[in-house]
């Protein structure tokens, strides 16, 4: 199978361009999703874009292309478009805003991301949900709108394309396939350009928060057409692991041949996220994406 | 023992200062570390502060302090400091700086981060190191002029005090006992207001870079005079856990009470520093943050 990778693993480690591209393509890898931990969309401008051109620059000089901008784990902190609170949601628009800035100051066609997360705790009575009154629906209508304004803002800089990742987190929305096809169908024709969304193994195969299949085919199946990619990881089906494909797990090679034939999601790139902790040193990190990508590209 | 608390257990949760603030309160704790993941320092000044100043009211109103202003996931993701790429230091310099405004918008009167990582990557051929000719020295200098800038800048703005925190990651600086209580030689009188030092037990437990023994009465002894403060969480001396106390682990009541007891330290408050997963329900955190408390108040 064709595999991509996500730039993940890069996180505490190599913010080199020349030598990251130069690594990559040793892969035999030619799609890449970059991440906003590597140049924050918070820096400014002048300097920012400069840094991120240089990654532009090294991996299209490798005939790499890198397809989508991706937030990374700074990004994941913060509540952003699903806060309760109008001031935090505000800058969650205009951190986005500024990535949509970047990516296209990049070249890079799409911008892809998790929503946020709202500051409720359903089940405890500790700390109050902040939306006693207004119910999920109401929230995921907020947070339709929202991205139907930054649709506009990311058509208008060039941007062809949006993706959504749902996650294993009851805070954050979409977090189930019904939730994800539910969102997908409230923005489909509202929005300038499409938003689709990315998958991801690990996130599919946690334990359902609804009682839906933790099943990648079946997720396939319920947001058909909508899905544009998809994060590949190592996993156990009980937390998101973001392990390499090195370490023992549920993810096999018939489960990944049966999604790749999945008639409901044609042609779509897996990419790997692999996710080392920050103190894992270096060359095993270098060795565990060396093994992973040779492991997913036999299949 | 009196038992303080890193807001680290929040990430992804819980940013309604009241309900937070009642919390905490609800454990019997009276002093805190404030996150910047609750509210980033790079957000637009007035609506930073004004969010910011929320925590502080809420907290000082439960007769909670707020002893520090720590850095949290998302700063953690950049180079910072310790970039070899001039611009990206910059960068990191304009966000403590802007974190430091933060924190004196609070009336908070220090601030603590661990300072950055450098893109070299020491046993691999792949990713060349960014400082092929500069050493690890070189570096650890020019860190400390930058050090010495920040304290200016922070002593400007009122704050009294600067912690580091070393890590158990060898990009990072300082990652040994030896070489915090050279940083800390380096800074000792240059800088405009103290800078001291943040020991994490989980950091300090980890398997040694140098040979140094993973030890936290040997790393304040080395460090004498220069810890301020400790992060404790429960972990297995293999990997940086944050774990709560209701986990299997290494770290024992006799183990803390020798720490309590060490002469060379006298007087450190310990904050627990709880990590969950993103997708860890929210009333097991609650959960976990309770027993975690109410078992090292009983040590």
């Amino acid at each position: 199978m064709e595999i991509g990778l996500c730039l993940s693993f890069c996180n505490k480690r190599w913010k080199n361009p020349q030598a990251l591209a130069d690594f990559v393509d040793s892969l035999g890898i030619r799609l890449v999703q970059f991440s906003w931990d590597l140049v924050n969309p918070w820096w400014e401008e002048e300097i920012r874009d400069e840094l991120a051109k240089e990654y532009a620059k090294a991996f299209r000089h490798r005939q790499i292309e890198i397809t989508v901008s991706f937030s990374g784990m700074a990004a994941y902190a913060y509540s952003s478009l699903l806060s309760g609170d109008e001031r935090v949601r505000k800058m969650g628009m205009n951190y986005l805003k500024r990535a949509v800035d970047m990516t296209a100051a990049m070249g890079i066609p799409a911008l892809g991301t998790p929503t946020g997360c709202m500051e409720s705790l359903e089940g405890t009575q500790e700390i109050r949900c902040e939306f006693p009154n207004a119910g999920r629906g109401k929230v995921m209508q907020r947070l339709a709108d929202e991205l139907i304004f930054l649709s506009r803002y990311a058509s208008e800089k060039g941007l062809k394309q949006l993706y959504l990742e749902p996650t294993p987190v009851q805070t954050e929305i979409p977090c189930t396939a019904l939730e994800a096809k539910t969102l997908m169908e409230r923005l489909s024709g509202k929005t300038q350009i499409p938003v689709g969304l990315v998958l991801d193994w690990g996130h599919v195969l946690c334990p359902s928060l609804n009682g839906e299949p933790a099943d990648m085919n079946y997720w396939l199946s319920v947001c058909k057409g909508y899905v544009g990619a998809c994060h590949i990881q190592q996993c156990d089906g009980k937390m998101d692991r973001h392990w390499g494909f090195v370490h023992q797990g549920i993810v096999t090679p018939e489960m990944i041949r049966s999604v790749l034939e999945n008639p409901d999601a044609p042609g779509i790139i897996h990419y790997l996220e692999y996710c080392p902790a920050f103190e894992t040193p270096g060359d095993e990190v270098i060795n565990v994406i060396r093994d992973s990508v040779k492991y997913l590209q036999s299949i």
